[in-house]
């Protein structure tokens, strides 16, 4: 394992209520939505997705964004030490987050062209283009900017991803003066073979030699099962910024093509039991998504929680209250 | 990583006919065990466990294994290379196993006394004392024998077990002159420091320094999510035996205290993402596996099963039948 392993401690990254709800069959209800946030928050997560500005047309289960930014202007989402951030597809979407204070935004691109086009409406160069605007004025507006790059493992159109086809499109967002880049296996297809060939060169290029001027985040899916194998080896290489989706959100095991995000309750089990800080209370972040695992109607994707449920089923002990 | 990683090779030890239905709630009729299990064989499985030679009264699920032994003398599953083994609890069993006309056996201790007690009804020290004259007439009778620890990383009754502890009964497993011994998560509470912390030493001092006199095998339960992460760093250190049940067999997601098998598609499709033969075809393994869960009626727990499964429904193939 690497010099640097294990790290004293892991920034988790949660984009449940956006990623994960995103990719929910069904659009949650607006108070549900607050209560995941604030119980995610409560339990210790310091960095999440709270929405996007895109268009309500296409992406409904984030039409209510400004609403949420509206909560929490008015207090009605306590968002105490932790960071916000929204997705940004373009200045529009820029000039929204600026009007309902956001202090922190996500733009996203990806390693393939048709990923791309499908999924932004642009091609890569295209997209480049677009962020170079909204990130310098995010900038002018003090606003911290996240950046994703999709389908950096595999591309549901264009199959395996090289290497340096997904490094390529990161260090372009790189030179863009984006602080943090998202490398994301949208698809959860990457093995660890794949994620160190691409995740290693990145964290010696932009970690180790610029001082951590950009830093490198990882982002797996574990429709194959592989999302925290894939995670211990992004670590192994010095990844130290991990993305994850309470209760693996956005993935239903039985819907076709299911693509659950790492789930945060596994990631963290794995991390207390290794000594690394996260500063997330397992079981407040449980108890949350079992809650909310109730309000949707079915159990979440997660074995740490559907074993957390089994437990309080079995003791009989009344758990989930979403405060 | 260690410097033998990635091995060229892994031994997967399919568990599914064993391990797997005998923790299912209702007992799996013979002819689909029989199917299967030659399914498996089919699909490149080289070494799995075909049952256990255990009072029937309190396995009832491997109460037909004099039945499945039966079948293979006649024929009706081939094994063709591949090795089967039955566990045995002592003297008795092993008679058995002889009159079935098993090649290959496996006894069963644990790292933790009260584990012990509870699943095998003797003392680990008894258990030894017995496992010395079931070893010793199995030699005689040019029977393989393998050895299991459970609860080496965690028990349900004792907590967290110390790698001390759990090495000391490796060792004494192995000074009986059992050739292969394989080391359980039994309970699925274990991540990949205590998997180092473990397998690292042992592997070291039975492997490299012993030249193979005694094998060492991971034997992970996904129960928390960890199991494939944990087997990556068994592999990183050089075991390169792992343990794995046919869809994650063993546990059901829905039922209080579930604790499945890591998945063996999930392994098989990390290691020929990683360039590590197995021998196995991912596309038969999970045709099979489909096809068994098919006849359970609900779907297993392997994660790369239920994307193969989706994906299967997505194109409207017909898959999953039992040859």
């Amino acid at each position: 394992m690497a010099k640097r392993f294990p790290p004293r401690q892991i920034e988790v990254f949660e984009v449940g209520v956006r990623d994960g709800l995103q990719n929910e069959a069904r659009a949650v209800r607006f108070e549900d939505k607050i209560r995941l946030a604030q119980g995610l928050i409560d339990a210790g997560v310091r960095r999440l997705e709270l929405g996007a500005f895109v268009r309500p047309d296409l992406v409904p289960q984030m039409a209510d964004t400004e609403r949420v930014y509206g909560a929490v202007r008015e207090g009605a989402l306590k968002l105490g030490r932790a960071k916000a951030y929204a997705l940004v597809p373009n200045r529009k979407g820029l000039d929204r987050a600026i009007a309902a204070g956001a202090k922190g935004i996500a733009v996203f691109t990806a390693a393939t062209e048709s990923f791309a086009r499908k999924n932004i409406g642009m091609s890569i160069d295209e997209s480049l283009a677009v962020f170079a605007e909204v990130v310098a004025e995010a900038k002018r507006k003090r606003i911290e900017v996240r950046g994703y790059v999709s389908t950096a493992f595999g591309c549901p159109f264009e199959g395996k991803v090289a290497p340096k086809k997904a490094i390529a499109v990161v260090e372009r967002l790189a030179k863009l003066g984006i602080p943090e880049i998202s490398v994301g296996d949208t698809i959860g297809v990457a093995t660890p073979k794949g994620v160190v060939d691409v995740m290693a060169p990145l964290v010696t290029r932009f970690e180790r030699k610029s001082g951590k001027k950009t830093r490198i985040a990882g982002h797996f899916h574990d429709t194959r099962g592989t999302a925290l194998a894939n995670a211990l080896a992004a670590m192994e290489v010095g990844v130290t910024i991990l993305d994850s989706s309470a209760g693996g959100l956005g993935g239903c095991p039985f819907a076709p093509g299911a693509t659950g995000n790492l789930a945060t309750e596994d990631l963290v089990y794995l991390l207390d039991g290794m000594g690394i800080r996260s500063g997330i209370d397992l079981e407040k972040l449980s108890a949350t998504s079992l809650a909310f695992s109730r309000l949707l109607g079915r159990p979440l994707s997660s074995r740490y929680l559907q074993a957390y449920a089994s437990a309080c089923e079995a003791r009989n002990e009344p758990r989930g209250a979403l405060r």
